[in-house]
């Protein structure tokens, strides 16, 4: 390479939701390269592409195959990054548009859902060199047998991430439609900052607990690979969140934020057996569904006899609720019950694993607004709590309030 | 192979316009199925799918390059092919679609008008043996440097046919919006008759001169491989017509039909020096620009000058102006004229070669009708004549009526 320094942006489907922001994406990416920077740039289907083609193939059948929905669903990108391919000759910079099999984003064949298994640069490179910005689909990628296969939503996130790391970029810019990540949704506490720096360990937190704006697995792979993560808006100039290392420089917060996810949904199988292999059989037969388990609670034991409860997304909630109710018979357990209507609020603070009175704050947080803790799950930065969905806004308003995150930042003693 | 034999079929644009209309092909190839026969579907994108696509592009750029209105064009085709194969398995036929990358579509690299280099079938009966139809997108293919390419409108019936030819088809079927092919167009002639069989050479000319039914180029390809060809509709059982080898069994009519274009334009060099090597110069630029010129008119010479005029699809009439004005230029000629208001009107019919009053007898059709003539060309089984634009339907009823084509066949003595 000529010495430039190379930066991935990545925009999502709201950047580039008709042909007007697609324009504005491209005066983006040529203002970054009269930086002097390499420009590859991630971007997904415009605006509600993926809608309108999941709803085509319902009126086909109730149940398309995930090998066709990844073959129909791929065409989404493919429009959007050729269009921005024609943006950016327009505005008189060379650029060229690549499909997520052409620049070799090998995944397995797990229609989807697939994970990356290589990705390759050579082509990229080769691109970047004779002068042009590099558009790449997102979430698509190809199997070694040659499949199209797609990442799932929020799959381009990882790509952008993945990418940024395979060609040792120095930033990998996520923009979206909220100008980064803040100390909770701001639709539900109107109190709540920027923030303006996060360990990947928080935000990996945050990921995995409800914050909407970075996909767990790309966060994952950006500390893996030590990928520095900038979340800003497509809509301003503003600077966002970056997401980095814990490094001495950054803000010695003990909490980050509070988030809220009300998409999981809770199975309980009553009356089980208590005896080694019986989580194990119920959750192994999960995972050979490819179900993800998030949160197990297991009772305190009562004659040889338990409960046991887990949450998993209301997506996968109709599967989960027949493998357990077929192994709950194997095991001669009572009976499986499944709740809905819960959610699931969380605290996420690195400041945490030195700070033991953290729980009992929240907790009493909760206890002051007369809401009843289901489930209780933590790690060293994170307490999450299980709730009843209905008090979810009160609880993410009294926790915010409570830790004065409002105020400005709580600092590390 | 497991011995049985494979139909090709091809469903046009309007076959496949929407999702109801994918169930009803789904059921055809569920028919032919359950027939016996391994089927291989050649598939267009969805109704005006290609149209909202080329507006998207224009409303980013009015030169949008060719490799990128490729990357754009193909994910129409791509829709569609996911959406059938789906549509089969809700039938509870196994089915798999596939890209023109996928299934070894290799053509040049003349983006919106490649040619086919190569068709790979390897893939193809890989999945015909597991009991699976095959869905194959249409116009596209892939370039030897993995660039998505595509053929051009209709381009697909000449993959189809290319599919045919390679896989050792019994027939391939072009499903598309009308029935067969007509002596005329039934919207100028309401009298025309369907005919139920053709020769390659007779259908050659007529595609060539204007009947829209099959691409020119689809049916010169089965010509050379010898591949059957049914025209029908994909809304209704009825047998359409068949494009063979000429044979015995054959109808014996002189004249097949009368078919008429709108879509050229004259192009006339005035007062040209009559020397060796003019004509020559002045084709040879055209071709360098891919310019395909159809009738050629070299006037009398008169103190050694002379005019030049032919004809060119209007879309390639700017440039074709621009190249004829320069190389008029070298040449020392007088001036450069063009003319969009013209029409070409041709009789068709293998029974022409041996019946010499034929072209007399359409020349007499357009004189009764005060219809001035041009231009003229002749083929062994063709004659075509250049008149006004505003003249073209009554001389398609004038010749049909004067060949006596509504009141039934004209055999040959």
């Amino acid at each position: 390479m000529d010495g430039k320094r190379i930066l991935v942006q990545k925009f999502g489907g709201t950047s580039v939701a008709d042909t007007e922001k697609i324009k504005n994406v491209a005066r983006r990416i040529a203002e970054t390269r009269s930086k002097g920077y390499h420009v590859v740039a991630v971007i997904s289907a415009l605006g509600d592409t993926t809608d309108r083609l999941v709803e085509l193939a319902y009126q086909i059948t109730p149940r398309p195959r995930a090998r066709e929905m990844d073959m129909l669903l791929a065409t989404g990108e493919q429009i959007s990054v050729a269009l921005l391919s024609m943006a950016m000759h327009e505005l008189g910079h060379e650029a060229i548009s690549f499909t997520g099999a052409q620049v070799g984003i090998v995944t397995d064949s797990a229609h989807t859902k697939a994970k990356i298994l290589d990705v390759k640069v050579g082509r990229i490179l080769e691109e970047l060199e004779k002068g042009s910005v590099v558009i790449v689909a997102g979430f698509q990628g190809v199997s070694l047998d040659d499949q199209i296969t797609t990442r799932g939503r929020g799959g381009s996130d990882t790509t952008a991430v993945a990418r940024a790391a395979a060609l040792g970029a120095e930033v990998c810019e996520i923009y979206t439609d909220v100008d980064g990540v803040y100390t909770a949704d701001p639709r539900l506490v109107p109190e709540a900052r920027k923030l303006s720096r996060l360990s990947y360990e928080e935000m990996l937190e945050m990921a995995a607990t409800g914050a909407r704006v970075l996909q767990l697995r790309s966060v994952e792979f950006a500390r893996n690979y030590g990928v520095v993560i900038h979340v800003r808006s497509s809509f301003s100039q503003e600077e966002g969140t970056w997401i980095t290392e814990e490094d001495e420089r950054m803000e010695k917060a003990i909490i980050s934020g509070v988030t809220h996810d009300v998409s999981e949904a809770k199975v309980t199988v009553f009356d089980v057996p208590d005896r080694p292999g019986v989580a194990a059989a119920l959750f192994k037969a999960l995972a050979a569904e490819n179900i993800n388990v998030d949160m197990i609670i297991q009772n305190v034991s009562e004659n040889q006899r338990t409960d046991i409860s887990f949450t998993v997304s209301k997506e996968d909630l109709q599967k989960a609720e027949e493998i357990t109710a077929r192994v709950a018979e194997e095991l001669g357990a009572g009976g499986v019950s499944v709740d809905r209507d819960i959610a699931k609020v969380s605290l996420v603070g690195a400041g945490m694993r030195t700070h033991p009175g953290v729980a009992a704050d929240m907790f009493a947080a909760l206890a002051e607004n007369d809401i009843n803790i289901e489930m209780i799950s933590t790690s060293t930065i994170k307490i999450s709590c299980v709730i009843r969905a209905e008090d979810v806004e009160k609880a993410v308003r009294a926790i915010h309030a409570k830790f004065g995150l409002d105020r400005g930042v709580v600092m590390r003693a």
